[in-house]
């Protein structure tokens, strides 16, 4: 491929103020009388889609980040595990028009918007997910609420939950289980209606069914730039919590035109998302969640390669290599001219303070993003921190996205109490 | 776990009649006359579902999975490659009324079959999937077009073309593409439909909705054999050409009783069939289909782990290790009491003959099957055997179905001349 592109590393140590860590010490205190010490507190990492943001769209694109990084912190200060701050900012990001999640998604070859989503708790290693949804405002509850029910264990005369449904019957259960439908209309938005009937006149003047045109080529065209990268801003998020859970979660209307019933890699095990604590084999706890072209993504598995990427020493190596070797030149994609897709990773583990006191444990959180296209709109925040920082990367001019990426990111201390 | 019992591998080492040796050498020089020389033959392992196979049900299975490997040995003899063969014998598994996939399915809870299917190429490592799709004989089919289809670049204005479909779009986008559709009567059989309303009478009791019962608890019963593994027989193919190329496919009706939209491993890239030609990073070119109950192969993504572990060098010990290590005891499912589930493999590698004559190149061919089920029916059969070998693997009495697993398999020496 044509070069890599790499950013430098912003590695920013973030120290939380003292009174905070008070706090966090007399939180401590106040749950250990209910029996086990619950440690309050946490990182978010949000990402609004790699793809192209103007710097028209930019200003909405961080200001929802900023939103969803701010509606998973309240989660964290509350006591919520990861994967519940995870739902809660993806809820957030689905719900703004501006991203191709939820609420003014992508409309399919028919008009009609259809959604994936999925989630995964790094703690229970449970995953949720929902394809080819519709008439839903926020799939990611419903991925939720499928993980959630799976952990309940078995059903009446021993049948096995489901961990992922699609189509109408994705939608059933999720009313049925308390999450209220949303009629299609509302969900449509007049940008994603304009964009619909942009690219129904796109695909006719390609196809040569305009009346009075007097093109026969029906398809199979390699437009230079059909693939409009500004049309790939799925949303998600990796969230860590102060016991070290993590979560991750994908939410996405899927390619503009896309045929009813396409299933992209927001709902697919292993390539929208990934979350696994720290165990045996794994010193490290891992989250990821990718943006981009969907059949890219699932060829590669790039969300679950990026997790195991994710246990060598060196982080920035670790992805930098998997971005190159297991996306961009990956034996999968050999015949794709462009490799388009963005992930955002974290991964931590335990580490003991020297300073001020040894009894003060914290978590050490390093968390990263890269994409091949364009840019990518990323927002974090640790519940340390007053607000979200946000950030759109990317590629240098002169570049070719889908041939290059860019690669940045930072380090977090999470401060908790020795039990 | 509760241990592990491992049957004893019979290696038998099939020499193909010098015959067809000679056949193989006539064809190479036919072939050479245009242009480049195409080697003919192959080997297939079939399997007719992981789960009970009563003694009365034993005939019915063995028969289908003869002729599926006579289907597929037909297409290899034609000079097909692995993924036409792999799917030929997929169509012969899914007529059958006895299996569980295409005619005959189990119906989901709403009384309709829904069916999942996958197909792998190793040559292009293309994959394509449905999933949820009613109305379609034939679900391999659908996959098989989807991955042709894909391989033939982009769409019009620029778009990708889907890898995976499913529900109501992908019966429209079969028909679209020349499949027939198949009235949903015509899919069911006296079988399928006695076991529906077995099964709905069951939960009814269960549930205690039944008129006249009093019972209240609704759900979440741990009933001792209610997720009866007679029901679990899904079906699959692995396939090698000559040409060293592996195929792998894979088709279910789900599990009986189903959610609507659920979706099983059948359908999920890496958890129902993996094919992969040897290359760079893999000595080997493996092939796996899975069978048995769909949310735990699609956790434990088996299929790719499984295809991973053949790269080592003791097939048998590695396959061992995977089902152990990856499965029964994977920490993907610490919950659940019983992982029900079974493997077909298929591993292969050139080697280069000393008799008769070193200029025959061969390819050898190691095969295992592997189950945690009480049983697992599969068929094999290279294209230098007359017919089919049959085989019901069976748990010794005495072990526990989800703890315990059972491996066999053999080894076939497929000879062509080299150019």
């Amino acid at each position: 491929y044509a070069g890599v592109m790499e950013s430098l590393i912003s590695y920013a140590e973030e120290q939380p103020p003292s009174s905070l860590m008070t706090n966090s010490s007399s939180l401590k205190q106040e749950s250990n009388e209910s029996g086990s010490p619950k440690c309050v507190g946490g990182f978010v990492l949000v990402h609004a889609g790699a793809g192209y943001h103007s710097e028209s769209k930019a200003k909405e694109y961080k200001h929802v980040c900023k939103r969803a990084c701010q509606r998973a912190v309240d989660q964290l200060r509350a006591g919520a595990l990861a994967v519940e701050a995870v739902t809660a900012a993806l809820v957030e990001l689905e719900d703004s028009p501006f991203t191709n999640a939820g609420l003014g998604s992508n409309l399919n070859l028919s008009g009609e918007i259809e959604c994936d989503a999925s989630i995964m708790d790094g703690k229970s290693l449970h995953f949720g997910a929902v394809g080819s949804i519709s008439g839903i405002k926020n799939p990611v509850l419903v991925a939720n609420c499928l993980l959630n029910e799976a952990q309940k264990g078995k059903l009446s005369a021993g049948r096995i939950p489901p961990c992922f449904l699609v189509g109408p019957g994705a939608h059933d259960w999720a009313v049925s289980h308390g999450i209220p439908p949303c009629p299609s209309e509302k969900m449509a938005t007049r940008f994603s209606l304009s964009a619909y009937k942009r690219n129904k006149r796109k695909m006719e003047l390609a196809e040569g069914t305009v009346p009075g045109q007097n093109r026969t080529k029906k398809r199979r065209q390699s437009s230079e730039n059909g693939n409009g990268s500004g049309c790939l801003d799925t949303v998600g998020a990796v969230v860590v919590d102060l016991e070290g859970n993590v979560a991750a979660a994908v939410s996405s209307g899927g390619l503009a035109m896309k045929h009813p019933g396409r299933i992209g890699q927001a709902a697919h095990y292993g390539c929208g998302c990934w979350a696994e604590n720290s165990g045996n084999m794994n010193p490290y706890s891992t989250a990821v969640s990718t943006s981009g072209c969907g059949e890219h993504l699932i060829r590669t598995m790039l969300a679950r390669e990026c997790a195991a990427a994710m246990q060598s020493e060196d982080a920035h190596q670790a992805l930098l290599e998997a971005m190159q070797n297991k996306f961009i030149s990956s034996p999968f994609l050999t015949s794709e001219d462009r490799v388009l897709g963005g992930v955002i990773v974290l991964r931590c583990c335990r580490c003991v303070e020297a300073q001020p006191s040894p009894n003060i444990q914290g978590i050490l959180v390093e968390f990263l993003w890269s994409h091949t296209t364009e840019s990518m709109c990323v927002g974090y925040m640790s519940a340390q921190d007053s607000k979200a920082k946000t950030h759109i990367s990317r590629l240098p001019p002169g570049t070719v996205p889908g041939q290059s990426l860019a690669i940045e990111g930072g380090v977090c201390r999470l401060k908790g109490v020795v039990e």
